[in-house]
């Protein structure tokens, strides 16, 4: 089974370069399921209920989130309803949506799960208590298990990859915007990338205005951030799964 | 003129690692200039005047650091009277040590700066202000300008380097110890790379034993961390620079 | 000379447990100054023009910020002509407004420095570095000195106290919201209070609703945060000042 | 039934002084419980065996803990054998000691409990899913329940409080070193402080030598922090529980 997954797509580049460039991706690499990280889908911030349906009419099967995916509230229900969307798992219960999700693939069900850093990022429950829970509840169910895991420091990632490794087929990084050059099978037969990048705008700031992002960091006062408009890379990651659920090669996918 | 940059070498296995794979490096790309980041030289953790001695007697020509560079009390003199290692130059006034050196390099002066992130980092001076204030200072040296910038955020790594783009040589990341694929040439003429990696063991959590580091995350108790023993990788960059300081080719080097 | 300075005004409760409390404790006190932290006063967050005039009507001197400052743009051109609104000091440079001010009470002048904490707030300058500057500028024309050490840590707050003391007249904390029991003139002179508190709403978490922060913490999702409507508690501090600028005496006020 | 709770008993200064005047404390007001928070009793930093015995020879019947809790590795085994210290509730499961214990003062039953703070703290469990855990656990035992919550933030401290007010006898908030002025009874019936302050050295910065921590801020490199040697506070607070287990009373006590 072949997962193609897209990293971070930012705003409406990224939603062109996706809807430009996946065709002729899905031709050559000809991917079982196609996942996409869509935190960022709606002006960089969030992701809507229509946005989101225009990325299945992209030919992308599922989406993930990450930190921004509370940033619309026309979202809290849609994702209630909407098993084609994976909010991050270690979310204090009782969060709309789901942390994890099974999708059959031909005859094959296999789990989407996201899953939050802490480093860095916010009070979440540990991802490494919720991802032993949540492999109990499906070990019965699939070997083929994609995690997207949306943090920012690579200590964490590195960690939680050998945590799960052989247990799962895939852990990739989300959330930085930048491409990492460590594609590998770890030593237990899971796929692993520390950050798959975006789909997003090349001459910007992790997707936003370069000027914009200057001024924060220059005069330390609040200021507005926008996509920048100008031409957009795409970058994604492919995964072959063998049987057993375990990783046979992993391939970054990086295009201008 | 060609700059050979080595990502953080991490203990003893780093060391290795550079000290068997240089040699060919420096017969294949035949750089004028060597520069390694040695911040987690002495297991893992700062420098130590000995090992300094070492990695210049491997041939490595300048040594920059980082957030580790006062781990080890010996340093503190020694770095005020070597002029070949370069601490983060936006340290308060009055740290030991050189925020900056200028090197020749046959008849061409190049300047090698050290800075460091804020954001997830420290409370250290502004990294925008002090490399405004050492490019005024330097400016009538020389137009070759490198500079290490060891951060955590892709979102300061990138808005350093374009505020300095077309006024500096090239802007590489260390820090993460994971390789980034984004090597580019910016609008302005900077080489950029948002991390180098490490020059350190290959099945390590960022060169730590994965177990120890693991411990650490699921316990949240102190753990000590120590250098993993086994194979390393090695990490680099190779620069191109024209005669007028900006860049004209950047290249991401990594062996295993 | 005599100062009463206010904790950070929380809204609209804020504003009128002042303006009804206020001229009674004029009447008490008979402070020759009077100083308030005026960061939450736009509905807990920022400050407008209106606003301010509305506090300096209510016999208010002086106004000093906090980290929420910049949260109203109407005030960016404000506060550029307005003498008695002091914002703190070491943002960058090229910040609207003034770090310090000087204001003239009868024959003497009074400094009047508003500073922000690094730790656990944000990347300004070194507030250490910046007061140094400060008194440098200012000595020739005062000792009397009064700071508004805007921030979070007690280890930062004392320490910057402990760094003036002897050289400035008072050093009093804001920004937590809780007024600490630690009044005292430290060795040097200086009347220092880790936090003055705030002039806010009672039954509620630091000026806001109750249940929403509850539902921020127990969810770690986005919830808007107002400013509780009940009855507000007034907190202060007045300190009496020698001729030769230090302070002979420091008394808190915690009126409900 | 009242309850004596010293607050973080800093090393030798901190120790000398509850052991001269805890005995007339007891006298003065006859408690029923004498609780202390331990974590900085070792040099500053944690506790050994040794001296939390000395600290029960003192009259002191229970230990809480913090941050500071695995400074010493001695303690590892003891607190698990020890069922009068308490460690911080929402450590992940597996940590050596108790969360939480259960102490018979004459024919009642008294819950001390230990949680520590996220917010510019670490990543514990949630501190309110665990007494959430926790109070369903014990409710059918004692309706008496004391909480020394360990935390940085304001905001943090008083949401505990609020969502157990009327659950639980008594929130207390250590941490800072510095004692708070807002003693109250909340709506529900429990005692409220957001911090109880230290009993350590004064004129130190938080317990530990002004030019030592005052080095640390002014030059971003690391200082080894020692306890300061001269006279010491005692911080303290006394609480009357009725039959139901709420507050009638709370007091601060702050001896120099
Ligand atoms: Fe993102
Ligand atoms: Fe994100
Ligand atoms: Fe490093
Ligand atoms: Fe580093
Ligand atoms: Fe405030
Ligand atoms: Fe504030
Ligand atoms: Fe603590
Ligand atoms: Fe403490």
């Amino acid at each position: 089974m072949r997962i193609l997954f897209l990293g971070d797509i930012v705003g409406h580049p990224g939603r062109m370069v996706v809807e430009e460039r996946l065709p002729a991706l899905l031709d050559q690499y000809r991917p079982d399921l196609v996942i996409a990280n869509a935190e960022n889908m709606a002006n960089g911030r969030g992701l809507t209920p229509k946005l989101a349906e225009t990325l299945f009419d992209a030919n992308i099967d599922i989406l993930t989130m990450g930190n921004h995916v509370w940033d619309h509230r026309e979202i809290f229900g849609y994702i209630d309803n909407e098993k084609r969307i994976v909010r991050p798992a270690n979310y204090p219960k009782g969060a709309p949506g789901f942390g994890y999700i099974l999708v059959k693939v031909d005859t094959v069900k296999v789990a989407v799960v996201n899953l939050m850093g802490r480093v860095f990022m916010g009070d979440y429950d540990s991802p490494f208590a919720v991802i032993n829970q949540i492999l109990e509840e499906i070990q019965s169910e699939t070997k083929h298990i994609f995690i997207d895991f949306h943090a920012e420091a690579t200590s964490e990632k590195l960690a939680l990859a050998h945590f799960v490794d052989g247990r799962v087929s895939a852990v990739v990084g989300t959330h930085t915007h930048v491409q990492t050059a460590d594609e590998q099978i770890l030593p237990g037969g899971t796929a692993y990338l520390t950050d798959v990048g975006m789909c997003g705008p090349i001459d910007s700031i992790i997707g936003m205005k370069k000027d914009q992002v200057l001024q924060r960091f220059l005069t330390q006062m609040p200021v507005r951030l926008e996509v920048e408009a100008g031409p957009a890379k795409l970058n994604a990651v492919v995964i072959d799964l063998l049987d057993n659920g375990l990783a046979s090669s992993i391939q970054r996918i990086a295009l201008k």
